[in-house]
């Protein structure tokens, strides 16, 4: 077998062989397949796309190119969540505390932010004190004792998707459904999950720009996990504005703690609730969605989710001061006000500009190796629905100087659309895919 | 500008400007954007096309990617020949002589062969002591004194075509269509060409497969010589069966020769009177292409091509020796013939299959730096249109060793088709774009 001809037979629409992908997954990790021809070839799925069978085996091939994570000395039942990323997406810091409080356990193993998308990992280490560079030891030791536990990735795990990834990220390769999915759903069987609630996100802020993607990444992800043998439910979601108010690493902390202590935004809310059901649903600890619904609700009212998120940040070592006392996150310089230049009801915020300003303030990464500003960030006071006056404020700018605030104002106000005439919001949920 | 949003705008199917292709050829010369990026836009190309604009810059870009060669000093008309490579062709040793004896001048540039098709340069290598590496000076002072030379590319002209070429190579990217008419292009236009003639193939031994795809870079590769100012014109020509009956270093050069002593087979003759008088029409020698064609049949039939082809050899250090006494060429150990298993006329020749048997016998590179044999190669004894009876002898097999004759045996009769009716042949040239 020799790259070019898998290269090849891709290119003019071929379907390949287990053998095949199996090939180019080890050889690339090994080094022995170059850089140039798997750009060449990610280029050439991108066109000529993968079948389910081949995304299947890309999938498994990933999913076994590094260490398989063994999760089977957690007590009790895990559901892992993954979200495809989207803007102002705080759901793991809520629906974890949740599903855990009304007996559910989550390992989460989770990722850094690019682009104009965010990771928990970053909002949590804006938390004083926050690690997550748990060893394996210490991230299922705590699992057992606190019901969860959220880590960075282990280097050991999936590096086929590490190594693919990062080619993508610089070959316009990202967007494709099958890498999309091969490379999530392939960490996800590395780091043992047996139990999988998906968020497809769609919309403006979301890589899935239409519902159509988002159903076809969504089946195909379940498809996967079923094949798998990991019960896998995906939720379809809209990322057509941020999710929630606050979009920025601890301006999202702040929100979270905040929907924990029962202030939470509606979208925000709907969203967890749905996740969380599904996935005390899927553990055997509800029965059905609804009852699960009400269980959840109950660990917002009755502050148990929040004693967990508590004592989670204790175990990581973070400064639970925190809880009763943002200013423990510490604050931007500026605080600057975006007044609307005309009147009539939002009728779209474009969520990925609302992202990339966040970005360009310091809050989020350029390049894998950036730093980030942790208090840097957007605050939209008006979303979909909502009426504006001329000059209202509809959002602030968190950054470190008035001039960098001044220099996204013109982009965060471009990012909104107004109607004259009454916008309903609506539902986040789209559909859940069983 | 970054080569991310260029890869994007290609792959999203975006006109690239003239800056964008600029910063493209300038920046993989340079070094500073990486092979995988190169070729996953390479790749972009290969499905998204180019339009005509974007395939002149991109020509362009790569021509003035490094030195410019100056044929000015060169006294009388300069036209140049190139073809797109075929099987059994060698044409150039043909009609470089003839058109040369009727007052044109060749100051031919050539490549080597690689995969099934032959080069120009390793035909004359196999006549021992004849040397390609010839200085510019040398170059040019023996086109002045004997009206014809022809060298191997020196390596500063055209340094992106090098490189974009030894990407497509490994990466699956060298059948498209604007890619193809750049390189050739680039390479004309670098080494200082005024006007070319070119010689598209098409057939089961090029790379156009289809006479619509032939026509199709006929038409382009036209129009990008006229946008850079030098007249070209573009003959479509068969390459549905080897070109002659030779194929193979040492065995194409007895042909060639045979050839200039008027003994050339039909397909190629025609094929060289036709190339030849569109050169000397666009060299002014000749007026109209009847007469040019009797001027090149005059130039063979006095022998004086056959004069010229003498002094080039000599010229360039090679034994003359080879022109009265072919074993001067030296021979291979075992001449094996190949017996027809059916009768019937024959229909087809698979001259990819032809070439590729020649490079596995050793006389041609499967890799780059791969070392050739000159004597091996394949003798077609029955072309299209011949009648064949049940063991006639259809080939010969010229190699080192009577194993390596059989280990393609099949591979050669299966390169056949037969008929039982009569087929025609028909002309070799199938049209001429101006």
């Amino acid at each position: 077998m020799n790259m070019y001809d898998v290269i090849l037979k891709k290119r003019n629409g071929g379907e390949l062989s287990t053998n095949e992908i199996n090939y180019v997954v080890e050889g690339y990790v090994k080094g022995e397949i170059p850089d140039y021809q798997m750009s060449a070839f990610l280029m050439a799925v991108y066109f000529q796309k993968m079948n389910k069978r081949e995304t299947v085996d890309l999938t498994m091939a990933m999913a076994h190119s590094g260490a398989m994570l063994d999760l089977s000395n957690i007590n009790g039942v895990t559901v892992d969540k993954h979200s495809t990323g989207g803007v102002g997406d705080k759901t793991t810091l809520v629906v974890g505390p949740m599903i855990t409080a009304a007996g559910g356990k989550l390992a989460k193993m989770s990722g850094r932010g690019l682009g104009h998308t965010g990771g928990t990992i970053d909002k949590l280490e804006s938390i004083p004190g926050f690690k997550t560079d748990l060893s394996i030891e210490e991230f299922i030791d705590n699992v057992n004792k606190y019901g969860m536990a959220v880590a960075g990735q282990t280097s050991n795990l999936d590096p086929a998707d590490k190594m693919i990834y990062a080619l993508r990220d610089v070959t316009a390769t990202v967007d494709s459904t099958a890498l999309i999915a091969s490379s999530i759903m392939s960490k996800k069987l590395a780091s043992g999950t047996e139990k999988i609630v998906l968020d497809i996100k769609t919309g403006s802020g979301a890589f899935m720009k239409t519902e159509k993607e988002a159903r076809e990444l969504a089946e195909l992800m379940v498809g996967i996990g079923k094949d798998a043998g990991r019960k896998t439910v995906a939720v379809i979601s809209k990322m057509d504005q941020p999710l929630g108010r606050a979009v920025g690493n601890s301006l999202e902390v702040k929100e979270a703690i905040e929907s924990l202590k029962g202030n939470g935004p509606d979208d925000l809310m709907e969203l967890c609730y749905t996740l969380g059901a599904n996935m005390l649903v899927m553990a055997g600890i509800s029965k059905y969605i609804a009852e699960a619904k009400d269980r959840l609700e109950m660990t917002i009212r009755d502050g148990s989710a929040l004693e967990i998120f508590r004592s989670v940040v204790k175990a990581q070592g973070g400064d639970t001061g925190v809880i009763n006392d943002y200013s423990v996150l510490g604050e931007a310089a500026e605080i600057y006000q975006v007044k609307a230049k005309k009147s009539g009801y939002v009728s779209k915020i474009n969520a990925k500009e609302i992202g990339m300003c966040s970005m360009l303030l310091g809050g989020g990464r350029k390049e894998k190796n950036d730093n980030i500003d942790f208090v840097v960030g957007i605050y939209i006071l008006k979303k979909i629905g909502d009426y504006v006056e001329e000059n209202d404020v509809i959002a602030e700018i968190h950054s470190e100087s008035k001039e960098s605030a001044k220099a996204i104002e013109d982009r965060i106000l471009a990012s909104y659309e107004f109607s004259a005439e009454k916008i309903e919001r609506g539902s986040v949920i789209i559909d859940t895919i069983v």
